[in-house]
């Protein structure tokens, strides 16, 4: 199993109101049964041509022989049934041949492909991201010429920012650009871990790149976004000649094997063909623009992963047999399934907790992109965005951290089978090592939050947060999940307000401790996530729900009530350590280490 | 570099007073230059070795033609030169062909052979405990025929104790020994993760075999001890006939590669030839009493990878420019290294604190192994071991668990760099995962340690932990360090009465939460460590160090303060719910899950 399909139509409609997305007029031509088709179809492509090479991709990475990229055939396939289902321009309207399908739903079937093989998904869900910046900033004739070949799959795209030279330090990237007597510009330079930056998949790879022109100004103030596709288009829009774009090489990760990571040269031989995308000099606001949504896929991704080695290590648990209770040594009685070991149990607990609790995060922070874009009111469309934009951060990187734990924990439930390359635990986790480093590493996202996102238009993300869950505790009264999350929220805003002073009276020191800041906020987060899910189900249960379904429901009461007690239980120590300022990091003398 | 020299000189001869056993009459005949000379020896044997191939063979592991395992050439070369340089039989008495060693200085040399290639030292350290067993409890005519072979390097050992069909549950294991009208017995059954079960470097390979005597009592009492070669040895003591063991296949890890993982089978023939082992049903005893220096042997190998994990973070971190302070945005001026980066130098600062303190909790309880047998009075040596046995799970779990997410740190620390096989922290990363899994789960160290060791002989070994705790706190008075760590023994000591008295009314439930106690343990134990090398530290420095030599200092002492604030910090949320017996875990249901 993918995922837990039970789990995800909670999520979607009794966590979330998917269903009340049908009354907005973007989706009046929908009903709930084009939804439930759209997560069936994700499914079945994910299992039909997705999941059966995930562990051949990994032990057949793809190589360079000088010439070409070779992947196995599988991942064509793969990235054809992707496409003619539709789900590369699903979530565009009608007119631009697109489903008109909300973020929300597409964020779920995307869940499917992550946990079925993530390394081939990351083919579409790049060309996804490199389409929507050209939907969104580039001038028509670009939009044209690009984008109806990538919506149907011809033309896959990808987003190359990372130089050799700097790697979360864009604004000194130092790929240079010409403008051409022709109009268009030349562009030179290399670029680094660019995802899918070469293969033979399809008939052209669209590269969204960012690049400094001429003259420009230093920093993040100078830098341009440019498309560059490997194969010049010619006058009838048909492939023409080859683009100043060569593979220098490929790189071999510790997972993610399938997904080719390069290192791309442009302008070798005099100058990469490169059409600007909407104004000089703005390409990283562009960029930050989808960033949100960037992020929340690799919040997904991990999530997803989470997932996966959950319902392996449960199955496995429940059938394996070994030892007996503590109370019971008596070596005549049979063996106890493995899931009966408290320690066991622990662990499972613990990874139900990270990944369901990961899982609910992103499709709500998906929702809130839905809500940013489709909520009638202007002001309400703002108040989403406002949100969504402070919880960013602990979206990417909550799931990240606590996903890859889940999948550590799925590699100790086995065991010495976890270890092997035999399961598919060990692989999981390494899959999902990648994304805690990608789309801003954890310490950016800490700096983003506490020195940025927290303070952004007078705090009203943060006000609008503490807000929802005032909301929700007061939904949770006399439910006795209700008191620890009062106190963490308690907790959350006395860090805050004293951080916030911290930093204004010494940036450097303030933000020493940001990502201690981002793990406690992320705890906080993913409580009342935890708590909202608990209120939905312990309705259910009072509403009369019985076998299969009380038990999940009791599942969700219960893994909220482990998460209350345990998960919450260190945030009075970093708090403690947060407002005092400690700052044994910064003491450490470099020589000292 | 593997290991940090200044650092392992520091443990060994200011943290330790190895140079005291001078004194005692078994290494009378020694002098403080043959230990540095060895320590030179085991440097440079693995310098030049095992250090070069360590990526070699994690990318060529093991392989099975169906006939032979072919392994790369230089594990061989390896295996020669750690065995010319005497290291199989260095630890045994002087008329026992061996170097007459202390157990602390070998530990030392081992932590270098872990450090440049854990897998390719697998294969002595396994073949140095099967020695071990065969020495201490074999009968003379076994030890004279497989010993002198096992000390030269002719021969190799392995321990095959796990089967398929029984993982940590050792009572429950199937294979079959019955008695020959030879005196020998015929052993059958299957072995499965049996390290170092096949390959050609050595003439031979002497199985030590766990198995049970047809008739004998169920479970963990009807369990001997065997010696299975591989090839039997003719009457001159020299290659005979080839033995009833074949390998059924290789396990593909996630690490450790060069290390094959086996699956062997006995008695398809009719029957392996097996010697029993001293006496009947003795055997799981046997195991125990080599199991504290196997355990230790695992935590001193996560310790390895720890520290060469944070060697490579602090010289990239201290050499790769990237990006500036968030009080020095101007683009224009120069990136700083990014060990100038708080969050780098927080996540350095931890690497060390778990790096440093599993080298140096590993080498105090080697020093206790010496003591345990070394000591004068009978008393000493019996409080020693005392004390070693209560250690010895977190000696085992806590390296295991930190020292892994040392590497895990060292993965972040170098971002997308680290997440390639370019570098070597992936690799780290891979191979330390094994060891929170092998010679005991963390889990099982959890029931050892809460279940048995606590209590055992009246609590003894308890006592005189505390003891020694009490003793330090008294030294370190007026040390601002004391009272954190004073805080911790007495949240310990409080968590350790309730606990006991927890499982003595239900031992289910009083044990279900063992490995978060393991866990506050260590911590515990770790901080004591870290404050005994800050008082070590804090004196040198108050001697007049100056230089390099106080930078060092200064560093143990800085991190043991990182240590007190930030890694004692959780102590306090975990001891309320262990106190009150929280049992979110097993009121979890099998079906909610």
């Amino acid at each position: 199993m993918l995922l837990d399909d039970r789990d995800l139509q909670f999520l979607l409609y009794e966590f979330l109101d998917t269903e009340a997305l049908l009354e907005r007029e973007r989706y009046a031509e929908h009903d709930r049964a084009v939804f439930d088709a759209t997560l069936g179809t994700a499914r079945q492509v994910a299992s039909e041509f997705f999941a059966p090479h995930n562990h051949k991709g990994d032990s057949n990475e793809p190589t360079f022989d000088g010439e070409r990229v070779h992947l196995i055939a599988e991942t064509r396939y793969a990235w054809n049934a992707f496409a003619d289902a539709g789900f590369l321009a699903a979530q565009h309207d009608f007119a631009d041949g697109g489903l008109q399908l909300p973020e929300v739903l597409l964020r779920a079937c995307m869940a499917y492909f992550n946990a079925a093989n993530i390394a081939t998904t990351a083919y579409p869900f790049l060309s996804i991201g490199a389409a929507n910046l050209i939907k969104s900033f580039a001038c028509p004739s670009l939009r044209e010429a690009f984008l109806p070949a990538m919506f149907s799959g011809r033309f896959s795209g990808t987003m190359a920012l990372t130089e050799p030279g700097q790697g979360s330090a864009l604004g000194d990237l130092r790929t240079r650009a010409v403008l051409h007597e022709d109009g268009d510009y030349r562009l030179s330079g290399q670029k680094m871990f660019i995802s899918g930056g070469d293969h033979e998949m399809t008939e052209n790879i669209v590269h969204l790149v960012l690049a400094r022109i001429e003259g420009a100004p230093a920093g993040v103030k100078g830098i341009s976004l440019f498309v560059v596709p490997k194969f010049l288009l010619d006058a009838e829009s048909g492939i023409g000649k080859r683009n100043d774009v060569a593979l220098a090489g490929l790189i071999h990760k510790m997972g993610y094997r399938n997904t080719t990571s390069t290192v791309l040269s442009f302008g070798e031989r005099g100058g990469a063909v490169a059409y600007l995308v909407g104004e000089p000099h703005k390409g990283l606001g562009y960029m930050f623009q989808m960033m949100n949504e960037a992020r929340i896929g690799v919040g997904l991704g991990a999530a997803s992963l989470a997932c996966q080695s959950y319902q392996h290590a449960l199955a496995y648990a429940r059938e394996r047999p070994q030892g007996r209770h503590a109370s019971a040594r008596d070596p005549s009685t049979r063996q106890v399934a493995i899931i009966e070991h408290a320690d066991v149990r622990r662990m499972l607990l613990m990874q139900k907790a990270y990944a369901q609790g990961s899982l609910a995060l992103c499709l709500y922070a998906s929702s809130l992109v839905e809500d940013a874009h489709t909520l009638d009111s202007s002001e309400a469309r703002e108040d989403a965005a406002q949100l969504l934009d402070l919880l960013t951060p602990m979206v990417k990187t909550w799931p990240s951290r606590y996903g890859l734990l889940a999948c550590d924990l799925g590699i100790q439930i086995l065991g010495g089978s976890g270890y092997t390359r035999e399961y598919p635990l060990e692989q999981l986790y390494r899959d999902n090592r990648l994304n805690p480093i990608h789309e801003g590493t954890e310490g950016i996202q800490g700096l983003d939050l506490l020195g940025r996102k927290l303070g952004s238009k007078g705090g009203k993300g943060y006000a609008l947060f503490l807000q929802q869950v005032e909301l929700t505790l007061e939904q949770a009264s006399g439910n006795e999940l209700r008191q620890p999350l009062s106190e963490a929220l308690a907790t959350l805003k006395e860090v805050t307000d004293s951080l916030q002073r911290q930093v204004e009276q010494d940036p450097d020191h303030g933000l020493s401790n940001a990502t201690v800041y981002l793990d406690l906020f992320g705890r906080v987060l993913v409580g009342w996530i935890w708590l909202r899910q608990a209120l939905v189900a312990t309705q259910a249960l009072n509403a009369g729900a019985s076998g299969d379904e009380a038990d999940f429901y009791h599942g969700k009461v219960h893994t909220a009530r482990y998460y209350m007690d345990w998960e919450l239980a260190p945030l009075a120590g970093a708090a403690r350590l947060l407002c005092a300022g400690n700052s044994a990091n910064i003491d450490m003398h470099n020589r000292w280490f």
